[in-house]
């Protein structure tokens, strides 16, 4: 099996297909078809069958997918078949949301440090993370933390993503709305959380 | 032009070229290559030049696509060409970061309404929208307010999705970390903030 070969697209969609599937498994299914899947993750069908195809089918006719199996497979080929540290920058509204958001731990992510540059912010305790000053962004090299995410206003994005470089971090998913730079061995992800309200109008009936 | 006839995955990331498009455009950019645009919103080159292909090429070789012209079109692809209200339906941390965020203006969204049940919260002033008391969804029908944000935790997700159905929503953008039904007129989108975190460690060099 030759992972690298899997496109890009379909990489996108896997975390997709794995919530579906980790949603299924807490609820105590063990299997299910691609139509059923295709429906819960509204995707189509044939484009479950085809992602799956690049890394084996796992599919039996008749039977469907074996829910566990599948989504462990998953796992191991987004590499969060370990549990991965994170570091949160900026607890402003978004932060706090993610900080108290439950749903990174499915997929195996711990938000083990948090950093603000408000004095009033800094050493409050926040679940069981103290927040710290963003001017030492730089105990992540040592912590071993390679993992982070920018909730900062858009005109600190930069200095930030370029301090969380600096601290050896290679990953970093920013939720600021505008794009930073980063060496190409960094690999970012934007995410603009009004996007996805972008393509729903296309689908809503004239009104 | 047969619109129906683009692919939903195109449709997914036009609104990721759009908002490149359109901060090239606030930088006085006017035009700008395959290449570069793909660059900038990470982005196959030959991807954007085949998702622009279903509805016209507007790319001139060695010149490469007018920016202000494109970015009109795929708005009116994604019917964004007309100011769209909305309302956001639980103000926690993420929902006050959903109405602090400017985001969602460049895609003509107005958030135009919110709800939440904390008494504490209904009356208040958030910007210029006065927090309304969730037990009012039913007025959106009368506002002509269709399109919807929830924001709720995941237990009150799928009840708040019945009443915004009952009042006449068509288009829902649900961050609850849950999967909510509606019937198939309906169109829901579920985002999970941590999803797009969960491709990054695939991407990542071994550490």
């Amino acid at each position: 099996m030759r992972y690298h070969k899997i496109p890009d697209e379909t990489i996108r969609r896997l975390p997709v297909y794995l919530r579906g599937l980790l949603f299924l498994s807490e609820q105590g299914q063990k299997s299910i078809s691609s139509r059923d899947l295709a429906d819960l993750v509204v995707v189509n069908p044939w484009q479950i069958r085809k992602d799956f195809s690049y890394f084996g089918d796992f599919g039996t006719p008749g039977v469907g997918y074996k829910i566990e199996k599948l989504a462990k497979e998953i796992k191991r080929i987004l590499k969060l078949d370990v549990v991965r540290k994170a570091a949160l920058v900026g607890i402003g509204n978004l932060g706090s949301a993610v900080l108290a958001y439950s749903g990174f731990k499915i997929y195996g992510f711990d938000i083990a440090a948090a950093f603000d540059n408000n004095p009033k912010k800094i050493g409050k305790k926040i679940g069981n993370i103290v927040i710290e000053d963003v001017s030492n962004l730089q105990v992540l090299k040592k912590r071993k933390i390679n993992l982070a995410i920018i909730a900062v206003p858009q005109d600190a994005a930069q200095q930030i993503a370029d301090a969380l470089v600096k601290a050896s971090v290679n990953g970093i998913l920013n939720f600021s709305p505008c794009y930073v730079t980063v060496p190409k061995k960094v690999k970012v992800i934007t995410i603009d959380i009004a996007m996805d309200l972008a393509r729903l109008p296309y689908y809503m009936p004239a009104s």
